[in-house]
């Protein structure tokens, strides 16, 4: 199978297309069509056509998608078929939160180490995992298998901290940190700003003003 | 300025983009051009002057942007030329640590009261917040002029609150919770999901593999 280069977009719905999956099949829903998936969604039937399209040919004309084996394929997809270790470096309140944060397990990442400079945190426990000094960092990415990292620093030391997880060997990058940063080419960064979702919707209230 | 529709992920690369500003303005730059702010939001020039050019003519050719010009304008755009409230249901930790985050704050967004139903909740403080019961949800979006709704409860009972919300008046919902609501057209609704920023990465580094 060929992959051609996938907006970001389309990932996010294939995402949220394979919660609705299996919404459905807790249901015991079998069958499903694309204007159905779109309804559960929240976009359009074509919308979601043309990102299946992307991956090859799912269903079958006027039959529509068998719900688990398009949950498979989306799963497969999203390189969810696989456990990913997670590593949180800043352990406040958006890095606890975000220990702690069930939906993560739910879909195949574990949070496998949680690190912080300030001693007043480590040594505490967010459940099973306790907080640990920023020193073990390499160790725990190779003993662990860890590929991804979540920054949630302070901006004014979210680089520092990206560079030691790169030269840890981290592979992905999540920043919560409000700090633009710089990554090789080799590692992939996706930033998250909270606030940004927000203010898609500040921008859709303020045009209906 | 007629508006036209207006891709979403557009939206939130002028978030991005603006907050690029003002660091930039911070750092006392004045001018800038497409490129600087495509590396500084890492994302290509024609992509920034794309998004721009939905608004506009914002630069002039050969010499680039007005760093502060170019922030205010995409502040108005974004609707932060004022500020907002807003109301959190649900202060577990993802709720807690949303009411608690300085991001928001930063980009004129006011947490005004944060509601829930666990009565060993209300009654404690999320810095200057009281945890109040969900008996108060009318009286506070409207006395609190609030529009924005962020729903951080569990899947079982979002729905309801959403429903609560609408009949208050809250115009815009965040949704935090992995439940897919239905909500009247004139309500705008936005599904945050954390686990996808995570599902992104792994999509990327499953693809190389």
């Amino acid at each position: 199978m060929k992959i051609y280069k996938i907006p970001e977009a389309t990932v996010m719905r294939l995402s949220i297309y394979s919660r609705f999956l299996h919404q459905l099949s807790g249901e015991g829903i079998e069958k499903v069509s694309s204007g159905e998936i779109a309804v559960g969604a929240g976009v359009s039937s074509a919308q979601v056509r043309k990102d299946l399209a992307y991956f090859g040919e799912f269903g079958t004309r006027g039959v529509g998608y068998k719900v688990d084996e398009l949950y498979g394929h989306l799963l497969k997809i999203l390189g969810l078929d696989h456990k990913w270790n997670v590593i949180i470096v800043g352990a406040g309140k958006v890095g606890s939160a975000l220990a702690l944060y069930q939906g993560f397990k739910e879909r195949g990442f574990t949070i496998s180490a949680v690190l912080d400079v300030d001693k007043s945190r480590i040594g505490t426990k967010l459940e099973q995992v306790e907080i640990e000094p920023m020193e073990v960092l390499n160790q725990r990415v190779k003993e662990n298998n860890i590929n991804i990292g979540i920054v949630t620093v302070p901006a004014s030391v979210a680089q520092d901290v990206t560079d030691k997880m790169v030269a840890a060997g981290v592979k992905a990058i999540l920043n919560f940190s409000p700090r633009v940063l710089k990554v090789p080419n080799y590692v992939i960064l996706r930033n998250v700003d909270l606030s940004v979702n927000l203010e898609v919707l500040s921008f859709n209230l303020g045009m209906h003003r």
